[in-house]
């Protein structure tokens, strides 16, 4: 780089102490191969807003509000939930006993529940799930270092050693408690390598595997191995080589789920995850707009859209998707954010003039192919510009967000007038409206709503009545003929009859006006109806250039009139006025 | 998988119509070597809050809002800021004179200034930079076949004569009208093709190159090349191919900054600016906390933490990122999220039990790694559990974020206790207390605040005053003998003097009170002052067997006083009283 650089790199000291981080070692895998593949199927997905979401709420769910998002997840497709940390909380262990008590778990739905590898807690989990149909126990326990070092002061063969006993201790209680399931696909088994993005590879893959010869998965007895990026530590390819790496290594592979947990830490949550799921994972766990633990999880629905918009079933529904944020704003007392992927409030908006523009000819277009074709829009490959996926797959419309402001041109404008109102403007008339508008927002500022622009269209176009105002119009015309037009028109508000000749009515309007010391050539001319039927309305555009004293002024006349030579007249009028 | 995968992924009809859309075709890189590479420092940074984000604003900044977002885009550190789209609005035009003519620009910042490929824009927009002490010219055309087909209605090569046609204008207004900086390094060139990620790869590349051919690049006199994903296609490895790709082909290659502009359509545009910087790119434009049209632009906050996080300078200040925050908050009229990485109200806030006692945990160890060291901890490697940067370092804290619900554990309760009122409870009595506090909260729901915390430890430990309370004491102790105490205490209100005798006057007192029929065994007993100096208070914790007729009760009293006997005795009341 040449000129710029001096500028921007020799800052000699920095006012932030980065010195004090140390960068992060990834894990070695330079054949790596996720590079080259892509993620063409749904992964199974986790929804752990009843529990890492739940956790981290300002205002956790009262018992109401996760029923209600127990019952979204379900209705959504959500296959696998976990539930809560019931030896944590009398809360989660009631909330898990009423979801069994009460007969609530949908038969192709697997609960689970998390517990420490703790007796105790073990033991307290496995009571929450007596009477459960089907259900999943997660045991988890911290295999980084620093976990080890600081808060367990455990050696890594005693932090191995906790892993196994625990998932011993599972298989003692299910065994002892929940008979009626355990030995049977119904009940699942679940081990993280908590903090798995800050242990060392090789060391949660030994714990992993010895959790495993305690388990024994085979055909029927799948383990699930949960790798989390508890706290994300580096750009999100380093994750994939993390994944790729233990999936290389982990023996019993088939029988084996590798399963997802990240964090948001760097803002990276979603890419981790798409980059891990090509580097070989089964399963993702995260949350809906991504709750969870400070930044929150992954996000799920961002997850499934990314899908989605790539073609791919993402066996989830997001057909209403402002009822799921509706419904988990109010559950979490959280907000989503305007500017969230395929949910915000702005993410079907274009402010700027140009997207504006290009969007509305990129919905007629595919409007005119669908046409031609003779089927449904819906049925054609979706393409429009600045719109990664058709808004109204998610319920959701362009036409209704759409917001004219001081930065946006002509297309934003004309298009709220043809959807609104049906009024297709030429295109000179679009460029000259858009200034009108843009005139009056940088005038008053702020955004300008659809309701706002048509108050200033009619102002501007429809409703000056000085120094014309039309009144009464006969026509008469024979073959061979100039056309003969009477007029009454009020001029300044005094009546006069007026009579003109020419080219059809508006040349002869023209020659009519002359009279009261009107002069105007006219340019340019369109005319539309409003609907279809014979009592419809008709527009009128006519361009002009009216003279005056200080020279002729070219502008746009817009008429409307049940009557297309009324209307026409207006329009003409509609120019005069202006000027 | 086994025996989820046939509930997870065997549905028949899908609710979503994921049929529309077409899968990504990425650009073919089989020997890409950005999996390999890192980020080690950072790249040049653009600003474009004040055009693409003020541009995607409900509510657009007025010029004061303006002002105040470019002052503090200077103050922290961008040397490079996108200040309009002078040609598209009034507005916008008018800032860009008001920061030339009012000397606004500091010598080491370049203004940029963007516009469409059309000769009355660029005049325009050069007509803006009259007298700008130096200032770059940003020009840009679609290249995506979309666009060419649907929206402008041109041939490939008309496309790239637009861009030609487009530089060469530039350079004849510059000429004109910006004579004594233009051929300096103060004039710089910068040419998108515009939806550069949705445009076929070698087109976009032959349009830079004839547009290179052009500004003719050479040692002082750089060209950016700016390659915008306007909107974000696929999972982010997919930019990084198309950038090794486009720097591969590029000549003028070391006269070339190649420039990054992503969106976050698919909530991965930090992500892929990452990998695309790994692929060579040298400079990035977006927003702080990622505003811009839709799902906004890349958020420069979080790609300048996450350098930050990895030991790199980040070239930008964010040492108050609350400040930074709240004066984005105000000129855009827009809220961060308060899981937004780095900057949320939530993100060093720990909510679980466990998160909250390990973090606790490697914060004192931090301090006692540097109390042995003799160093401030600011000097010691950041290492702490579930906080990937010390809150300090961008002026925030932990202890004053810290929650406690339901479902927190006696870390944080601890915590509160210890950081609000220095009481360093010993580890069972931690246990203790966080089973009322958690009681507390499963009753009334929601957060408890530290002053919640407080009062409940408070109306738990300190305040009861029946059956016992503490009047008088008087001791005696003499070599070789057993204490002798003496206490005044009321027993349900009514005044008695008691005596008793023991190894110290715990066990003396607690022998007096046998005499009213308590019968107490102190098992554990801590005491540790407040404060320092003479008159610091002391804090006693006495963990006790309380006899009643059903059974021993074990549980723990505290007591505060100035004097060291009296805060044990009264902590003996405290356990006698909560029995």
């Amino acid at each position: 780089m040449t000129n710029l650089s001096n500028t921007s790199n020799q800052q000699g000291t920095s006012p932030m102490p980065f010195g004090r981080y140390t960068p992060f070692v990834p894990v070695d895998v330079p054949d790596r191969t996720w590079p080259t593949r892509k993620v063409d199927k749904a992964p199974r997905w986790l929804s752990t807003d009843l529990r890492d979401g739940n956790q981290a709420l300002i205002d956790p769910m009262t018992p109401a509000r996760k029923l209600t998002m127990f019952e979204l997840l379900v209705k959504m497709g959500y296959k696998e939930i976990e539930v809560g940390f019931p030896s944590a909380s009398q809360t989660d262990f009631d909330f898990v006993r009423k979801l069994v008590e009460e007969d609530r778990i949908p038969d192709d739905v697997q609960i689970s529940v998390l517990t420490q590898a703790r007796e105790d807690l073990i033991e307290r989990t496995v009571d929450s799930l007596v009477g459960a149909p089907r259900a999943t126990i997660h045991l988890y326990n911290a295999t980084a270092p620093l976990f080890q070092r600081v808060v367990f002061n455990v050696t890594p063969d005693e932090c191995r050693n906790i892993a196994v006993r625990g998932t011993e201790m599972v298989m003692k209680y299910a065994e002892e408690r929940l008979g009626p399931i355990v030995g049977s696909q119904d009940f699942g088994y679940q081990y993280s390598p908590e903090i798995f993005t800050q242990s060392d590879t090789d060391f949660a893959l030994s714990v992993c595997e010895a959790v495993s010869d305690v388990w024994q998965p085979e055909a029927g007895r799948e383990i699930i191995l949960n790798l989390p990026a508890t706290v994300e530590m580096s750009t999100p390819n380093t994750y994939a080589d993390q994944i790729e790496y233990f999936g290389r290594g982990l023996t019993r592979r088939e029988h084996s789920a590798i399963s997802l947990h990240p964090h948001n830490d760097r803002g990276t949550a979603v890419a981790a995850t798409e980059l891990a799921l090509m580097a070989g994972a089964d399963r993702v766990e995260g949350c809906l707009f991504g709750h969870g633990e400070r930044t929150g999880n992954v996000d799920l629905v961002t997850l499934g859209m990314n899908l989605f918009s790539q073609g791919i079933d993402p066996q989830v529904d997001f057909s209403d998707i402002d009822e799921v944020r509706r419904t988990v704003e109010y559950c979490t007392n959280l907000p989503v954010h305007p500017r969230h992927p395929y949910a915000g409030d702005l993410v079907y908006t274009a402010f700027s003039g140009s997207h504006q523009d290009a969007i509305k000819k990129g919905l007629e277009d595919l409007d005119k192919k669908a046409a031609a074709l003779g089927v449904p829009v819906g049925e054609l490959p979706w393409e429009a510009p600045y719109l990664p996926i058709d808004p109204k797959d998610v319920g959701r419309t362009y036409e209704a967000v759409i917001r004219v402001n001081s930065q946006s041109g002509k297309g934003g404008v004309a298009y709220v007038l043809k959807s609104e109102h049906k009024l297709d403007l030429p295109r000179r008339a679009q460029i000259e409206f858009s200034r009108v508008v843009q005139q009056h927002t940088d005038t008053e500022g702020g955004e300008i709503t659809p309701e706002e622009i048509w108050s200033v269209f009619r102002a501007e176009y429809l409703d000056r009545e000085t120094p014309l105002k039309l009144n009464s119009v006969h026509t008469s015309s024979a073959a061979g003929e100039k056309d003969q037009l009477t007029v009454g028109v009020y001029v300044h508000g005094e009546r006069h009859e007026l009579s003109g000749q020419g080219n059809g009515p508006i040349a002869a309007f023209v020659d009519a006006i002359a009279a009261v010391g009107h002069d105007v050539r006219v340019l340019d001319y369109a005319e539309h109806a409003l609907s279809a039927g014979g009592d419809a309305i008709a527009a009128a555009y006519v361009e002009c250039a009216v003279s005056s004293d200080s020279g002729d002024k070219v502008l746009w006349g817009v008429g409307l009139d049940a009557n297309i030579v009324t209307a026409s007249l207006k329009a003409v009028i509609s120019a005069v006025n202006r000027a």
